[in-house]
């Protein structure tokens, strides 16, 4: 059946030199490919194609061949090599045309930034196809375009990732939603957020506990491993006409699930530790300090991330260099000469003390060897002292991450927020 | 002419229904794009497919329709989902037979992973195409496969990424290099780093001196804006037969555009601004302290991304609250209470602050309006006050950022960045 439920088939193409040049990975198909199957609208076959009109055209009329949804990525901005609009517009015969509205909303934008005329290049960002509709872009000034021809629906998108994703966030999806109601089964997920276990022990503990996998996973689920540097969230999928069916089934998995994955698991709404962190202090009224060396920033970057951040979170010292711990944090002499700058008299000494430093409930330090220098046979590269202190007393921590640098500093922060959460997460742990 | 130099293009295939759904990104991709180019096959097309054998037939039909080189990558492991062997053997009419050699290496294999028989699920790992040149995996049990058919040379990968760049590394690199012996013409690359100016801009500047871009570039060169939150990179690129006519080429095309993007360039092995730092820090031997606020930790962060940056950067001060700026800042009640946090003299302030507090050199501070909350009429969100301090002074900057929370952040801390290297950068700026 041609319209059935779920045979809808989505054709994305990708245009850019510098994707086929290799000094650009293409992580917005990815992101499309999870959003679009999201919305009932699976990704069938991606074309990836270079700036030129012929490729554009071929790819175009390829996909429409064989498909009601066309996505194309890049090719919309204002210099020479962005030819995606004038290639398609020409192709479909639909004449570009400058649209009044945009220019003056350019205008102002190019005026907020200090230039009294819009730049000449910019210009051709206010040229609309005809009859197409324009999908609004609130972080840059390539709009995205929808057209219809031939009873498919061609989508144009800038290829800044944000700005791609912030349409689809926005105009794009409500348009999709609509363009193709009661012809959608959407794919519903459900995560699983966990950290400090990895993937294959994970995978062991679930086997061990469901040699077959159908008894956890109702009929038409599927589970992926997702992992990265900060830990592993499971992903749990199934289509469904019926919301309400796809959530008993969701539920009944992660019922199943919970138990097994609880040691290492953590809620959070964005998938981010730091966001569990926040809310936990939230909820016991606790502010937070952060003492940083190898990590440098990081742990309070990631917190501050999350807008409304500062009623938790205060700030603190990047003590990079042993002269800033001692300055600003009050480590002593004799701890640096004694067990070194990693040591876990040096790590409570700087939870303490930037505690104390700018007057927060709680603070927390991270001291490590990220490498590639600075190893030796009793301190190997990856080796983080973690403290936490709070009133009740100081929590310690050492752990010996695996990787190069990037890896180390990324887990020992992700360590360092679940060493704060475990802290002030449970009223039971504070005195 | 056909089998002329430069002519040579490439055909990807990337196989897997998990680079569709987006639960993978295809890094393979991008990192065969830039082997390929390197070694003067540029990549011209890409598909990805599902793992069905209609739909990769149809892709390797279309890629060797349009070119002498096909890859396709994924779909050679050993599970029922891993169909790309037994299609394109049929496919070409070359039946699949076991490998004896093969066959005894693999068992070899699982013996030493501790199994007594291979799993039969493995076996198949041992058929070959009838007339198929094996390429040896150093690091997994499906190696690469090479085919000649109709003046094409088809290669089948695994798409386990470590895998396959390792038989790129070596069967496959030297297959390559032997087929198309002669007609290789291998693409070099130069970048020009710049920031603090929009692509549009740079386009038009450039534009504006050479109204033909065949002024600067020479024949067979192309030249990318390739734009980011942090700066917009320019990337020119040449194939020619031999390396040093492609230097002299860039050479040329640099010290054309060298005079147009001075004002905005910056030069760093990596890319990163912050890299450039570090260096004209090392050469001024100068250290460096950062505070930080509505980045909160991202200067510093990205300073100690590159090894080694100890010896110049200190450390610094996260001053998220005004608490914060005050206790470890010296920052005054009488600043934040005339001009509020986001100020030139609280900025001032925290500059000085930072760099006597922990002993530095130069002292860097950023405060300023991330959003979403926090903007007014005087002061909107995008708002951001720098200020550097060395022996030579004080310097300050403000700044209206456009984009979001993470735009405006990303966008501050490389401003920030860019002021330190102009206070430092130039000997004839210390005093």
């Amino acid at each position: 059946m041609a319209s059935g439920l779920g045979d809808l088939r989505t054709v994305v193409i990708s245009v850019g030199n510098e994707l086929l040049f290799g000094s650009t990975v293409d992580t917005n198909s990815a992101w499309l490919g999870r959003e679009l199957a999201a919305l009932g609208l699976p990704v069938s076959r991606r074309y990836t194609v270079r700036d030129d009109a012929d490729e554009i055209r071929a790819a175009v009329a390829a996909g429409m061949s064989c498909s009601e949804l066309v996505l194309v990525t890049g090719g919309l901005g204002p210099t020479h090599d962005d030819i995606t609009r004038g290639t398609v517009s020409e192709m479909l015969g639909l004449p570009l045309k400058v649209d009044p509205g945009r220019l003056l909303q350019l205008q102002e934008r190019f005026r907020q930034r200090g230039y009294d005329v819009l730049p000449e290049a910019n210009r051709s960002q206010a040229e609309i196809p005809e009859g197409a509709c324009v999908l609004d872009n609130p972080l840059g000034t390539a709009p995205g375009l929808a057209m219809e021809s031939d009873g498919v629906l061609l989508v144009l998108l800038p290829g800044v990732p944000r700005e791609m994703r912030a349409i689809f966030g926005g105009d794009l999806g409500a348009l999709l939603r609509d363009r193709f109601s009661g012809r959608l089964a959407p794919v519903v997920h459900r995560m699983l957020h966990t950290t400090g276990v990895p993937e294959s022990k994970l995978a062991e503990v679930i086997r061990a506990a469901f040699p077959d996998p159908a008894a956890y996973l109702g009929d038409g689920m599927s589970m992926a491993f997702l992992p990265d540097l900060r830990g592993v969230d499971l992903r749990l999928s199934v289509a469904h006409a019926s919301a309400g069916e796809a959530e008993s089934a969701l539920n009944r998995a992660e019922s199943a699930l919970a138990p097994l994955v609880a040691p290492w698991r953590f809620d959070s709404e964005s998938g981010d530790l730091a966001e569990a962190v926040l809310v936990a202090l939230r909820r016991g009224r606790n502010t937070l300090a952060v003492a940083e060396s190898c990590t440098a920033g990081i742990v309070s970057t990631r917190l501050t991330e999350h807008a409304g951040s500062s009623d938790v979170f205060v700030g603190g010292v990047v003590a990079y260099s042993n002269g800033v711990k001692q300055a600003l944090l009050g480590v002593t002499t004799v701890a640096l000469e004694s067990g070194g700058a990693v040591s876990e008299v040096v790590a409570q000494q700087m939870a303490l003390g930037v505690r104390e430093a700018v007057g927060a409930d709680v603070g927390v330090a991270i001291t490590g060897i990220a490498g590639p220098g600075g190893g030796s046979q009793e301190k190997p590269i990856g080796t983080v002292w973690l403290a936490v202190s709070t009133d009740g007393g100081v929590r310690t921590e050492c752990v010996l991450f695996t990787g190069d640098r990037e890896a180390v500093r990324e887990r020992a922060a992700q360590a360092a927020l679940s060493l704060v959460l475990a802290s002030v997460g449970h009223p039971s742990s504070r005195h």
